[in-house]
């Protein structure tokens, strides 16, 4: 295994004869009989000279190896220009690892703005190459981190994790927005939601969580919309409203507060200042009905749509640039797990919550029915009403005459909240391998 | 939100008055004009004592209150039996938060051998109820730790989490073995093994891994297999199979000493006796053909079959119920992204992880092919080479020109580890929904 990273030839006090490098070649000079290389592995970049003094008859083959070969170097550190922070190495033996043969441009370790628009077509096509551009693998350690601080913050808080499946039989949406197949005889879906399995935990532990996969089979080009997405959703019994948006506030704050610190290497490097007083709660609230008045000043906005991207700024405009919930969604618009407003029976106990600057929706809270009545009543609005129906949603139905008690879900979505603080231009952005309505699959 | 869980009244050193508990009746006992409940939380038990007296007109209807119902109580605590261990409360208000109203036995609380086979197809057909099982929320508990802890040994040791997607269009197997569906004019798959993605991923950072679901459309009802389970995975440049090994080794040793101290309340539980030695390495390396040689002397064994429970059992019990490596399997019973042994075309640079006590292969290592040759040689062998292969593959072969260095990789069944952990009788236990061949789907 690996044991010396180049970050810990640039830290150390004393110059090392003998050491072993092993990275790649980011930059290469030559002058004649000298030849520097820019050698980066994970944890930093360091020159190495390879000369025809010091390498003899391989100085000319060695020379030629282009950039992005994997190599193994064995030098002597030295300074150089008579400065003790520029520590170099003089490279005695080199052996190539891993040949680089493509010729794809722009260079895969370069420094160009990655995340522009230009080069997003470019960049999907070869991600596994540009894996390795400074910046995406920036953005890619800071959300490896940022996964970890979430658990690391319900696991503190004694939430249970649940591994949901991913096939199921039951839906939060539309069938049509699900991805489906068929086995042993039945149609099952991936998985657009696990509010079905999570509610059923929490007569066991009676706060869960889960962080894993979501579907949703939407034709939509937004900068915030994927096929396939890391859901958080959190279950809680005896919560209502007010709880789930205060712990919703919590976790958002609290993360970036534990970002700006452990994703402080990162955030330098990208050039993003996180300040986490931004995410400082509490937000405040209005009601779907006040938002469409609000938006309607302006434009004519239809009652029981979504709001996209750009009314939903408009919004948030409204109240400084600050997070907003918007409380209280007709019922026509929301899920049939929502329970229903005891003072407005068109409305939901929901809320959304909206991040300002464009990055739009990037969670929501909702209490969820217990009465068996109202739940099938929900379903039936939603279509739900056949014998089959009865059969798939059979456990989530008879929850309802398990002693289940009031609850309520959070859903946030992890790639957004990333890209959120990572100010990002699009949610893809976050992750290695997105899915992308109308791009192509592979890998 | 609530605040006080029973815990905190049961470790609490004096009495308070008009305390409120919200749980779950677990027994009940009635001896005429007083009646005794269990009721419960997820963090302990406590005796309510109802009364005719304390509660009055209303105690008739309450003491029918069914077991399993959700309620809140206010009242005060007092010590019974004379004694100051015992601590109870004299219910004066009882609410109904969540009636139970079925008929289910065993009673989901109660104390049964859930695990036992005679119970699964009812448990399973009930599961959403019987996730409160004590037992089976006691295994969840662990797991939920378990995962955590695998995540905080991987981030401590400066691995990045990489996210892969579910759905794929590189299968590390046969596409018999695989769930499929058709999406935008393409055929895709659920994600057997992200390998692919997590090769491309070294480059960049050296050390990934990944905790992500995985999926096998395999017939087989063993106690060991899953159609989707919790698959970690590590990729690792210019590592070797003994560094590999090496690794696997400790994460399992690492974890069971982890586990060993944060599950010391569900192991105790449980009765479970983790004896983190069990796990210690090094441990006893023999070739697969020494392994055959071994089994042949029992029972004939058909040489580059996988080997199931009782032969794999067979085989530790040679080695003193110690974990064992079997080394060098042949190359047509792996996948093509394995090394061909340069000392023997035949077999592959991998080794799979065997646990004693039938609980059977709960990981492997391998070393990852480099050269593209040698990669289409390998994909040929198990009949991929139409140009639909080398479409969807691109970017995998492409990687073998793009300076990847030598590299290898560790699988390993999160669900399995953690059964082992627990000595369960199936990796079904350790799942709330587990997703098993020739059982009904939902949910």
């Amino acid at each position: 295994m690996k044991k010396i990273f180049i970050k810990d030839l640039l830290d150390s006090k004393t110059l090392f004869q003998n050491v072993e490098i092993l990275g790649w070649i980011k930059n290469k000079r030559s002058h004649g009989l000298i030849t520097f290389w820019d050698v980066v592995d994970s944890t930093g970049e360091i020159q190495v000279l390879l000369s025809n003094d010091s390498l003899g008859k391989e100085y000319c083959k060695i020379k030629d190896i282009s950039v992005e070969t994997a190599v193994k170097v064995i030098g002597d550190q030295q300074y150089f220009n008579n400065n003790k922070q520029n520590i170099e190495v003089v490279a005695r033996i080199v052996e190539v690892l891993g040949e680089y043969k493509l010729n794809v441009t722009p260079q895969p370790r370069s420094d160009f703005p990655i995340f522009k628009q230009k080069y997003t077509d470019h960049v999907l096509r070869n991600k596994s190459l540009y894996l390795r551009n400074p910046m995406q693998a920036a953005v890619l350690s800071f959300k490896s981190k940022f996964v970890f601080e979430l658990h690391k913050y319900f696991q503190e808080n004694k939430y249970v994790l649940i591994e949901p499946p991913v096939m199921t039989e039951m839906l939060l949406y539309d069938d049509r927005t699900a991805f489906s197949f068929e086995y042993e005889g039945n149609t099952v879906w991936l998985s657009q939601c696990c509010t079905f399995q999570l509610e059923a935990a929490i007569s066991a532990f009676e706060k869960v969580y889960s962080i894993t996969p979501s579907f949703r089979s939407e034709h939509s080009r937004s900068d915030r919309h994927l096929n396939e997405y890391s859901h958080l959703k959190i279950e809680i019994a005896w919560a209502c409203m007010n709880d789930l948006s205060k712990l919703s506030e919590d976790v958002l704050f609290s993360l970036a507060k534990r970002m700006a610190i452990v994703g402080e290497r990162e955030l330098t490097f990208l050039n993003v200042k996180l300040n986490p007083d931004d995410y400082k709660p509490p937000f405040m609230k209005i009601s779907y009905d006040e938002a469409v008045k609000i938006l309607n000043k302006k434009e004519p906005f239809q009652y029981g749509n979504s709001m996209g991207k750009k009314r939903l700024q408009e919004l948030t405009k409204e109240f400084g640039n600050k997070h907003i919930w918007i409380e209280y969604p007709p019922r026509s618009a929301e899920g049939f797990p929502f329970s229903i407003c005891p003072s407005n029976n068109n409305l939901v106990m929901a809320a959304d919550l909206i991040a300002p600057f464009g990055f739009g929706e990037i969670g929501g809270v909702a209490e969820k029915i217990c009465s068996k009545e109202e739940l099938l009543e929900r379903m039936a609005e939603k279509g739900r009403t056949t014998a089959k129906d009865m059969e798939r949603y059979k456990s989530y139905i008879e929850l309802r005459e398990a002693g289940i008690p009031p609850h309520g879900g959070i859903g946030m979505e992890v790639d957004r909240i990333a890209r959120h603080l990572l100010k990002l231009p699009h949610v893809k952005d976050v992750l290695p391998y997105p899915r992308l309505f109308g791009r192509r699959w592979n890998p």
